[in-house]
């Protein structure tokens, strides 16, 4: 992808210190253009925001056109890199519905998988086994199903989602909060070249930028922007992870958590969010039931086929009696309670007043 | 406790055969007392139900007067030995609000423990070591918070129910499907014991009547309406655990479930009844905050001390960077970052625009 011809003006103007994300946006919605803004006259800009305005503007960063010649480097450094303006029009729409969305955002790898449909996979560096092999088979059935998966490219559960995914051939993005040529923990570097030959490695930061702590808060908050619902998988009770998905909630995105033991210190991060409206899942199903209102077709059957069912066979369509039902079945009494009882919690029997059960069709 | 005068003609309403406890509770409310409507008139029974009702009133079950006296004889067995009429002053309260209340109930040990404040603990009779341990654990923990726990004196779970509140020197409820004198599983028969010394027994199934599976649903419901609410340890997808959590639900009960493995199938029925609305608890802890509004005293504070945090001491009550806090404290950037996410998740840190932190009081 070619470099945009505003792309200078966007890097200056997010570069401006003092000025945030936040500022940025202002000056854009009253300038128009990047260009425009860093072009406005003192004049115009004190009417706007004051002097405190006007002096913020006036600002430079001293290695702002080192670090643009950097990130021009960086991009012009192969065909797969990219960077996408808050004004492109293949800007991701998810995104653009968040409150604070990144005003650049630097890619290797395929960029129109920004705008597929995804599901963010997050949760503890200190994940236990099982729950890097729940994150694995999370992640595979998701993208088997044709969901990208995003993550963070952190140790624990986001490597095991990203590999889940990379093993299903399906495709899935990492959201970095470094510079997108760096890569961190460092012993990701092969899963990250991984991702980014059939996925995407995105970042709001510059090339360059090395790993700075604040930097994760604020990446979390473009995994659950880009994603149409947030799964965590472990976390303990304080962790990055619940921020993503309280950026998630605020962004207007599903929330589901995988429930665990409780005596496991990375499950009780999950029950805080199931008993704050996380929806609880089992499995994939559940996530794509939530988001596509339909599961999967090749999910098990939760019931078995009626027609097959001897019980209600046996039952027919008019209501019966205990004994008539020993009578019919041969079975033992306590088997055939058992089995009545199955039908009742499914909704298939149901149980009369004198002792009589009678078949329910379900709608 | 004496046997009430009007014992006998509760015991022969309620064998009246195909009345029902509907149809009893329905004479019951026209003719203002058993003997009442035993008495009434064909005219009157007439004029209040058609010839059905007349019909229905003038069967005698054959064996109602053999009944009656095998339940006088176990009455007079012994001075722990009761029955409860449901026009007894101390019929418990809760069973009252509830749609079906039982007529009778038999109770051998302390029958005002039937009003006492309690929570049923149920769960699957196929339950595994760990729901065992847990079920003891939150039986142990109430049962130390004063409560009664009341259970249904089966295999599994409800079995280490009785055994947690016992072992605390707390008082338990086993209700029963069986007649009061008899023991379901009998390998429970000294767990029984144990639990008429000090609890209580309740049945509303006169002595003598054996283990009837179509008796375990209506056990349930019993079980269900004694309680403040209903805690659900392990519980397979169709179990009558589930039933009793309905139940409870329908009588506008509280109903607890502890999460799980997702790959145990013992806790799927859990995990089914948090995701229709049944509170995840973690601890017993969980439990009273939602009975009674406050953790207890005794239970870990999950923040720390405010006053004593050197973090929340450095930052002091203004803002300040990230630089600032580093110098203050003299920790690695790393570890500030970590902590500063911890007291922020925590609310006690408010992140402001310009890479500034500041300190939050709550309230």
């Amino acid at each position: 992808m070619a470099i945009p011809d505003d792309f200078d003006a966007w890097f200056r103007l997010l570069q401006t210190p003092g000025l945030g994300r936040e500022g940025a946006r202002r000056v854009l919605a009253a300038f128009g253009s990047p260009d425009a803004a860093l072009g406005a006259t003192a004049q115009a800009l004190t009417e706007l925001g004051g002097p405190a305005l006007t002096a913020t503007m006036a600002r430079r960063e001293p290695e702002c056109e080192a670090r643009l010649a950097a990130a021009r480097a960086w991009l012009a450094g192969g065909d797969e890199r990219h960077v996408l303006t808050l004004g492109d029009a293949f800007y991701p729409p998810l995104l653009l519905q968040t409150a604070d969305p990144p005003l650049l955002l630097y890619v290797q790898g395929r960029a129109s998988l920004l705008a597929a449909e995804s599901v963010a996979i997050v949760g503890s560096r200190d994940a236990t086994p099982q729950g890097l092999a729940n994150a694995r088979e999370f992640a595979r059935e998701l993208a088997q199903a044709g969901l990208s998966v995003v993550s963070g490219l952190a140790a624990g559960i986001d490597g095991a989602a990203h590999e889940g995914a990379l093993a299903a051939g399906g495709t899935t993005l990492a959201v970095v909060g470094t510079g997108p040529d760096r890569v961190y923990p460092a012993r990701h570097r092969a899963l990250a070249r991984r991702i980014a030959d059939t996925g995407a490695i995105v970042s709001e930061y510059d090339p360059g930028t090395p790993v700075l702590p604040e930097h994760f808060p604020q990446r979390n908050r473009i995994i659950a922007a880009l994603s149409r619902g947030t799964l965590v998988v472990e976390a303990a009770p304080r962790s990055g992870s619940l921020i993503t998905a309280r950026l998630a909630v605020e962004a207007g995105r599903e929330v589901f958590a995988v429930p665990g033991s409780i005596h496991s210190a990375q499950s009780k991060g999950c029950h805080a969010l199931i008993r704050q409206g996380a929806l609880l899942v089992e499995s994939a199903a559940d996530i794509l039931e939530a988001l596509r209102g339909t599961r999967p077709a090749a999910a098990p059957a939760e019931t078995g086929d009626e027609a097959e069912d001897p019980l209600l066979a046996a039952l027919g369509h008019d209501p019966a009696t205990l004994d008539a039902l020993l009578a019919r079945t041969g079975w033992p009494s306590a088997e055939l309670s058992a089995k009545l009882l199955e039908l009742e919690l499914d909704g298939r029997v149901a149980r009369l007043p004198g002792g009589l059960f009678q078949r329910r069709i379900a709608g």
